[in-house]
């Protein structure tokens, strides 16, 4: 074996809690396995394209750095959403991001995202092979969206449903401290385009100390507005407050988002993607005109991905074994590949990295089991729940400054 | 001096996350001022009225579930919205509530709410005096929104001040690790009708770490868009990510609210407040017609309120003290009296429980002083963080139960 060279390594997609927990796991293994420098690309590829980039060893000076970097939330180096080129499409773009790996003396290229850079990876080592490049490209997983095949969850999905677990057995209570003679419908609203992960996740607040939210509905099934306004008619009679969780994603059963029928916007984003708001709203303002009683939307937005101060332990913990195993993975000669948890054991719960062929993964959204839903759409089942559990379990104590969780920062 | 007889306790307006401390610290004190049973009214007054109470002592069985009471979000009791009559108007209504006393031969009755509580214990009071009751009527001070006068500032304020600093810290990350070609506007919703402190209270997420929001519009300065949209628009051309803070009830020039513009709904409660939400999606979509970039709303809703997982261990020992300090009083001959935070000193801060006329408070609302925001109303002073900096120390550590924190429930 030769001496070996450099790593470079960059985030993509929508930040997660623990994103960076991934990028700690890459800069200590790579350290510790005898990688001469680690790059962080700043804005994923998108930087990269712009030479922008930083030396890891820059910013990280102590094992301390390591610890806060796990605590900090969102990507530390900076995210894109950027879709690369076909290969055939465009080979000047290609040609452009290897003279740079080139310069860099790259040897590794770990890029951590979801499934639009899985597709990134994919293409990056497809046109290595053709080329003849050496170099070798691994993707390790991120989203809290839960949404990619293969790997049993993704890292970034625990804490944000632990959050969401959280907020909901707090809105519950909330709720039902004001509701008496004035009835209350509460609409909490989660992420979570198609798969409905998230909105499921509302199902843990169900405890000995909460009864849970009363009605859940998933982007995987059709939603129908009728027999959903008779279940809250139904409820609300004979409850002084009810919660319900709804996906920004529902969709009426031609085809058309919740968020739609009140004429909302239509972004839609680089990926083509639309870009979802107000789902919660609408079905508040339906409820209040058909029913008579408050109703209230309490959207999750950018909060549920991004607050660390409540993240899951094994969430952390897993986000960083999975980013020290694609430098493993890369240091043993795999590429094209990415890395993905698989569940050993449920009780006790245990898990372990994996490696897949990333061209079985790319683009494949896996979204909630039909079975993991009850009959009639309105609920998530047990195995749902006992699914998710092990995922929210202990905390990492954030490092508190002033009243204040502290978060590393780059320095530029 | 006779045998200690009874206390009651009740829970009013809109929840925080330390309101439940309060009660502990009322509990706990009367227990050990040696009054023999200590009720709870289930919904305020207006649960009274249908004599629905308990006996805490069926509910809090050791020092333990004290703790956990202390740790626990919303009204344990239940709260109401309810506004007394005017004595003149209706005595039905006190004589129907001095017999539910006498009933239970109470000998204090503490209320624990805000401004529209205080006009409660104010009413009560004055129907005892005047009648001859021998009760006393004592009032704890609770509000998010720290709009009551003569209190350095309400129990409840501290923990919503450091759950809204702590997310807006994680919000502006989350804004900022996405922003690089693509600039993005991020505008956070804090509650606060008429009074600033909670919208201002962003300004805490400066650090340095993180360079706190760009912009902060308080409700007590009239809100002038075209001014608005400019300092974005200069804003926005020299970074990637701005965020700004605006209260619900920000205002044009005109009067209206800004979340009216829209033709938003105008929800009106029982004592007359508009319900108001949707100005950060007002805005948000104000600024992407004009500005042409992406824009995005998060609007802190009852999470801000009921975030007790990140509550303030300062504010949940100070809602704790005044709790006591007013069965104290009480058992020291007060009555028609508001127990109120006096800051004995800033550095080291230090507080201590004083106690008011309750005629002197009821109904006046204190808002952010003019001084305490900057010439053009875009960010609040030193001196605004300076005052409430002290009030989101500490950490209470949730009692985390299967990843979840734990709360007390009320057994029926």
């Amino acid at each position: 074996m030769g001496k070996k060279r450099n790593i470079i390594v960059g985030q993509s997609g929508g930040p997660t809690s623990v994103i960076n927990s991934s990028l700690a796991g890459v800069y200590k293994t790579a350290k510790e396995r005898g990688f001469h420098k680690v790059y962080g690309m700043l804005h994923g590829i998108e930087g990269l394209l712009d030479e922008m980039y930083v030396d890891l060893s820059t910013q990280i000076h102590s094992d301390m750095d390591i610890e806060l970097l796990k605590r900090t939330p969102s990507a530390f180096l900076g995210s894109c959403r950027y879709k690369l080129p076909d290969i055939h499409e465009n080979p000047a773009f290609y040609e452009k991001i290897f003279a740079i790996l080139d310069k860099l003396d790259i040897e590794v290229f770990i890029y951590i995202g979801g499934n639009d850079s899985m597709d990134t990876i994919k293409k990056l080592s497809d046109y290595a092979i053709v080329k003849g490049h050496g170099q070798k490209f691994l993707g390790v997983p991120k989203t809290i969206d839960n949404d990619l095949a293969l790997t049993d969850h993704t890292p970034g999905f625990g804490s944000a449903a632990k959050y969401i677990a959280t907020s909901t057995k707090e809105v519950i209570r909330d709720a039902m401290g004001l509701s008496y003679r004035r009835k209350t419908i509460t609409i909490m609203e989660c992420m979570g385009r198609n798969a409905g992960w998230l909105t499921g996740s509302t199902a843990l607040a169900k405890t000995e100390d909460c009864c849970g939210p009363d009605l859940i509905y998933l982007p995987e099934i059709p939603f129908d507005i009728e027999k959903f306004l008779k279940k809250c008619k139904e409820l609300i009679q004979k409850k002084p407050s009810i919660v319900i969780a709804v996906s920004e994603g529902i969709r009426v059963p031609d085809g058309r988002y919740v968020c739609q029928l009140s004429g909302g916007s239509d972004y839609v984003d680089a990926f083509g993607h639309k870009q979802l708001a107000g789902t919660a709203d609408y079905l508040a303002g339906f409820l209040a005109g058909e029913l008579g009683c408050k109703t209230r939307s309490v959207e999750l937005s950018t909060l549920q991905r991004s607050a660390s101060h409540v993240a899951s332990r094994v969430d952390i913990n897993e986000a960083f074994m999975v980013g020290g195993a694609a430098v493993k993975a890369a240091d043993e000669g795999d590429t094209g590949k990415m890395v993905v948890i698989d569940r050993v054991s449920d009780d006790p719960y245990m898990s372990a990295a994996g490696i897949y062929d990333v061209h079985k993964i790319a683009n494949n959204e896996k979204t909630v089991p039909r079975s993991w839903v009850n009959k009639d759409g309105s609920y998530v089942t047990q195995e749902f729940v006992s699914y998710v559990e092990p995922l929210i379990q202990g905390d990492y104590q954030p490092f508190m400054v002033n009243g204040l969780p502290q978060h590393l920062v780059l320095k530029r």
